[in-house]
């Protein structure tokens, strides 16, 4: 039995995410059914975690398991041969049978972009939020930082489909650094986990205290009562970018 | 009378291009309608110069005349506000009546994206010409300072649909520069005017030279015999965007 590790990137705006699901087209479907064809025999591609619809990776890692040894530089020319151009394998390597793509990770990376200003560029407009309202950055910045630390974030998170996150909300938010980037900022999330749309939650939250319509204090109290009813909308997905997982 | 000058962005990824075409949705006649309602009367909107289906544009300008003055402030937002995202006015001015975006520019910058190695990104999938074989950069340079100077470009030209670029086909190219981008280059093209598809007839040739499809003295042969059947394929629209015209 040979393990195959696979780096992966897409614009997810034309897809229902990564993960397969019946009646729409997931990014995880597309790389199965190619890789599939490719070694000739039935697979399961693993990732590392779910996307949801309109969210974008730059370092989605997923892994599949077959019988035989793979020509791995000919899987990733076949594979981008195949492949739909919004969806890149940009590297595939045999590892250790232990490998597992989502259970090895021990720590991610997600980024979430924020256009500020009246306009936003025709060339971005599925790669940010458009917020065309003032802000306050020194606000967002204070608001992030009452997320970083360990915390249980039941409250911002979503009723998964799976159920599996209900039985253990609590994670650990290493950093969140807000960079500026043009006409917007980017907000860096690092995490040794991340809840069913944790990210957009929290987004959603911050820019609630930066426009002025949530105080900072409501933070702690909605963290604290772990209900996520509490917590304002999520942030568009658009904005979401997986960048990198962390074996 | 007043003269009202627009900037304007576009992706031309869904659009036949710059310029009003029966059967087929351009960017000039969805500016046009969208100024034609906001300003009630019938209005001309006269571009710098027309671009083709897929080509974008990051600094095109374009004018309106109209009998009664408009508040600026107010035709920027509510044409932001009618026009879909991949078209956005960033400026609404007005000018003097003798300015004339196509007549009254002395030059323009195009850039022209390449994308070179195995892969090129989803994120860019749509505005770069992805180069997967080997080219010689040294090359490359060197057949683009062949261009530079004033030169008969009749080779480089496609018959415009106007016939007006058969009048005259003598141009003055006054830089050509070759920058890297991430995973590739960008050639930078000032002229004082370009004929329809010159940019991307020029980067045709030079892309055959720098992956030895061609040599160097063709380029002045051909250039010589002002025989447009000379020159080789156009590069593909996706690459080029119009970034600036100078008045």
């Amino acid at each position: 039995m040979k393990k195959y590790k696979l780096d992966v990137m897409y614009d997810g705006t034309n897809y229902s995410g990564w993960q397969m699901q019946q009646h729409s087209q997931s990014i995880q479907q597309l790389i199965q059914d190619a890789v599939r064809v490719l070694v000739r025999e039935e697979v399961n591609v693993v990732g590392s975690g779910r996307t949801d619809a309109g969210v974008h990776a730059k370092g989605q890692v997923a892994h599949f398991r077959c019988s035989h040894a793979q020509d791995t530089q000919h899987l990733f020319k076949a594979l981008n041969g195949m492949l739909p151009k919004d969806i890149r394998i940009f590297a595939v390597e045999e590892v250790d049978i232990g490998f597992h793509a989502q259970k090895s990770a021990w720590a991610k990376e997600y980024q979430y972009h924020l256009c500020l200003g009246p306009i936003a560029s025709p060339f971005e407009r599925q790669y940010v939020w458009h917020v065309p309202y003032k802000i306050d950055q020194e606000l967002l910045k204070e608001a992030c930082k009452l997320f970083v630390g360990k915390h249980d974030f039941r409250s911002f998170a979503n009723a998964a489909h799976t159920g599996a996150a209900a039985k253990n909300s609590v994670r650990t938010i290493t950093s969140i650094d807000v960079v500026p980037r043009e006409n917007g900022l980017t907000l860096v999330f690092q995490a040794n986990g991340f809840l069913y749309k944790m990210v957009r939650n929290i987004v959603g939250m911050v820019m609630n205290v930066a426009s002025g319509k949530k105080e900072l204090s409501d933070i702690q109290r909605i963290l604290a009562a772990k209900d996520r009813r509490l917590a304002p909308m999520s942030a568009p997905p658009q904005g979401l970018f997986l960048m990198k997982v962390f074996y």
